[in-house]
């Protein structure tokens, strides 16, 4: 791991591929979940139970560059990192390599938004201890 | 259509695909699910509706025969039937074919059961209103 | 219609869901490429055919702001447009609405580079056939 | 790991989930696909390797009884098992636990059968090198 980013790896599994025998494009947007999701559990955080106590980070934007494809059973090494905090949107940075060779394939943003799971409306304001997991990430060192 | 059986025609997308070129095998998971709402909805019944009414009708048993592969821009024949209900448990038969050529690619058989949404247990019996669709399914000529 | 955009319907199926009761936000990028593909073809284009003689279209560019969810049996309507073309690159924009409100829940921005299949490398110029139809969809009206 | 078995957990990720808030029932099929390839992986075997060769192992059949659902955030272990070669057919068995209480959820059965990418068409036998290492994983202790 290099300062600030998490790695989070993924071998690329029959079902992850389409016809072009690469990894299909929105298969992507499944691994920067699994590795935003893992990110903070490796802090302690279980996400499932901000769910289960009534918070939901949407996501409200997403921009991916493809530059390179992953092959069948190629690991991909999906880095992630947290912007610093401002106000209430988590902006996500993804940098997805082919971890045998280190050339990036794939380069992301994401940027979510807490959210009350009933209503769906926006929150004020990130729970402290979101807000305090957070900044922890994005001082992550 | 013949007697019976409900035709839900599925047109083989890249992200059905996998490296092979041909229809993933977990596509068709999706397909007889789609097929399966949709033959309610063309009896006037939103599957929706009872999942907001807090009825649910999880799938307790899929067995699925693969003969033949679907590829890339070909039209799947997902035609689906419902065996007359005895008891709670409701069992689909589907026959997905190539549109074109009538051949049938895979075959499957797919039982549900009412539970409730919030226990997830087992209901006793199905409720009035889904027994009496399902019946009115099952004699569909 | 509306001049200039093709309306794609999709209706949304248990498994485009998530926990969250709402379209899982990774679904729309199959959508999108639904409707692509179904542009295409009521441009009398099978995208197959493209891939079969040797040309792909992958993805280089993906963005998404999502605005509103949209729930279980409801009908997105995901409305495509291809901006005029220059030069290799295709860009798709994509407005996907709650079809019975017309309210915008997803925009999205798609572009696409053309290549050898078996190289993966980038084509110097598009194939004139689908230069032209591409310039066909653009001035689409 | 108990005799014969090979394990593979996999983390209930939000992209798993459906309405329901629990493991769509299709999802189970992408993890034993996967756990086929990780078994084989411990063993040695990249199963790219059989795909470039010009060997596909496609389902034939797949069965799947479902006892009770995994939650958002649990782990899924996946268990899985060879039966003993008799011809072309390799079957495999699953047994998908709730890995912290070691309680079954899912049991499953998928066989595949040897063919050639090129033409689809069946093997009259295995490829040698697939017949042993199949052998080596079924008595696997």
């Amino acid at each position: 791991m290099t300062a600030g980013w998490f790695d989070y790896p993924v071998r690329v599994q029959p079902h992850h591929t389409d016809y072009a025998g690469i990894v299909w494009h929105g298969t992507y947007v499944a691994w920067m979940e699994e590795a935003r999701v893992e990110y903070l559990r490796s802090h302690h955080v279980n996400f499932a139970d901000w769910v289960a106590a009534g918070i939901d980070l949407p996501v409200v934007d997403l921009s991916l560059r493809y530059r390179q494809s992953l092959q069948l059973g190629e690991v991909g090494l999906v880095r992630a990192k947290v912007e610093p905090i401002k106000g209430i949107r988590i902006v996500w940075q993804f940098d997805i390599q082919q971890q045998e060779t280190g050339t990036t394939c794939v380069l992301g943003t994401v940027t979510l938004a807490p959210v009350d799971r009933q209503t769906r409306k926006v929150l004020r304001r990130l729970p402290p201890e979101i807000q305090e997991i957070l900044q922890a990430l994005a001082s992550d060192l």
